[in-house]
C-alpha cells in the first residue's frame, strides 16, 4: 500500500492522522497540485475525479475520498476504534463526522480557496462573496462545536474519534485561510489543544 | 422511530428510498422550512445544525445527517446490504457515495439554492456567479457518472448501493434547479431509467 497525497492540504492530513491513531506507517508520495500533476493522465487514472490523498493497494486498485481511506483503514486494524463499534455510536460519529466537515471543514476550505491568491489556479473564479458567506458559516460552526465541547470531552462524545481529526484539522487550516479563532470559546480551545498534543498529530505533520 | 423532514427536499428523499428499499415503513412528520420551522425552539432542540431529516428514536434522542440515519438504518436491517459487507466493498461504496456527493449532489442543490427565487430566505446572499461554477461541476459530475456507468450496472459497481440513491436524487433534483441533461449520455439515462422504475422510489415520492 502507498498514500498518494499532498503536503499542506487538509485531506491528506486527516489521513495521515488517522494511520499514525492506527500506528500503520504508510508510504507516502506527494504529487504537486500547483503544477496541475492531480491533472495528468497518470493521476485521472488513479482517480478521475482528481482529488488527493488516494491510496494505491498492493495490486494496484486506487481508493480515493479521505472517509473511504479511512473506513477501508478501520477495517484492517480495527482498533482504536475511530468509526464506533455499535450501531448507535457508529451513527453518531457518522453524524459529528459530517457536521464537522459541513459546517467547519468545507467552509473553512472554501474561504481559502476563494480568497487566497495561490489558489487563483485551482479555483477559478475566485469568489470573494462566497468567501464571506463560508467564513460567517465557519464562524458558526466553531461557536457550536464550543457548545458541544461544553458536554463531552471529544467531538462525538467521551472517545476521541474521526470527527475530531476533521474538526483538528479544519481548525488547523484556519491559519493558511487567514481566519483567526473568535474569543471566548474555551472549551473548544481546551479540546484543540487536547488534540495537537496526541502523538498521531505530530508524527502526521502539517 | 419517526422521522421529521420536508417534502421536495433531496435529502430527505434519500432517506425515504434508503427506508424503502430495506421494507421500513418509519412515519414521517414535515416541517415547513420556507416558514424557518428548522430553526425554532423546539427543532434546535433536536438537531442544532438546522439541517433535516432527523430520525428520532424511541426515547427521544435524535439523530441527523442523512447518510448517518442511513448507516443507522442499514445496521439495524442488515439486508439488502447498501454500504457493502466486506472491508473493500464498503471502502468503495463510500468512495462512491462521496464522489456522487460531492460531483454532482452537493452543486446540484448549490445551482437550487443560489438561483431559485424561493430560496432567497434560506440562502442568503444568493451568488449567481457560484451557481455558474456549480452548474459547470454538475455537467463535469454527469460525464464522470456516464463514463464509470459504461463498465458498471450501478454506480458503485454490479448492485444497487447508497451511492445510487445519492446520485439518482441529485439528478431528480436537477429538474427543480432549472437544469437540463446533457445530450449522449445514454449509459447514465439507462440508470436512471432503471433506478426510476424501483418500487422503493414510487413509495419514497419526490
Amino acid at each position: 500500500m502507498k498514500i498518494i497525497e499532498a503536503r499542506g492540504a487538509p485531506n491528506p492530513r486527516r489521513v495521515r492522522i488517522f494511520a499514525a491513531e492506527k500506528g500503520l506507517d504508510i508510504p507516502c508520495e506527494g504529487i504537486d497540485l500547483m503544477a496541475g500533476e492531480h491533472r495528468s493522465d497518470w493521476f485521472e487514472k488513479l482517480n478521475p475525479y482528481g482529488g488527493v490523498p488516494v491510496l494505491v493497494l498492493d495490486d494496484g486498485e486506487a481508493l480515493s475520498e479521505t472517509v473511504a481511506i479511512c473506513r477501508y483503514l478501520e477495517a484492517l486494524t480495527p482498533e482504536p476504534a475511530l468509526f464506533g463499534r455499535e450501531p448507535l455510536e457508529a451513527a453518531r460519529i457518522e453524524m459529528w463526522n459530517r457536521r464537522m466537515e459541513f459546517s467547519l471543514f468545507w467552509p473553512v476550505a472554501n474561504v481559502f480557496r476563494h480568497t487566497n491568491p495561490r489558489m487563483a489556479a485551482l479555483e477559478s473564479p475566485q469568489i470573494p462573496e462566497w468567501a464571506d458567506v463560508n467564513r460567517e458559516r465557519a464562524g458558526r460552526g466553531l461557536r457550536l462545536l464550543n457548545d458541544q465541547l461544553v458536554q463531552s470531552d471529544y467531538v462525538a462524545g467521551g472517545t476521541f474519534t474521526i470527527a475530531d481529526i476533521t474538526a483538528f484539522v479544519a481548525v488547523g487550516f484556519m491559519k493558511p485561510a487567514r481566519m483567526a479563532l473568535p474569543e471566548g470559546l474555551g472549551h473548544l480551545a481546551r479540546w484543540y489543544d487536547a488534540v495537537k498534543a496526541r502523538e498521531s498529530v505530530a508524527q502526521a505533520g502539517i
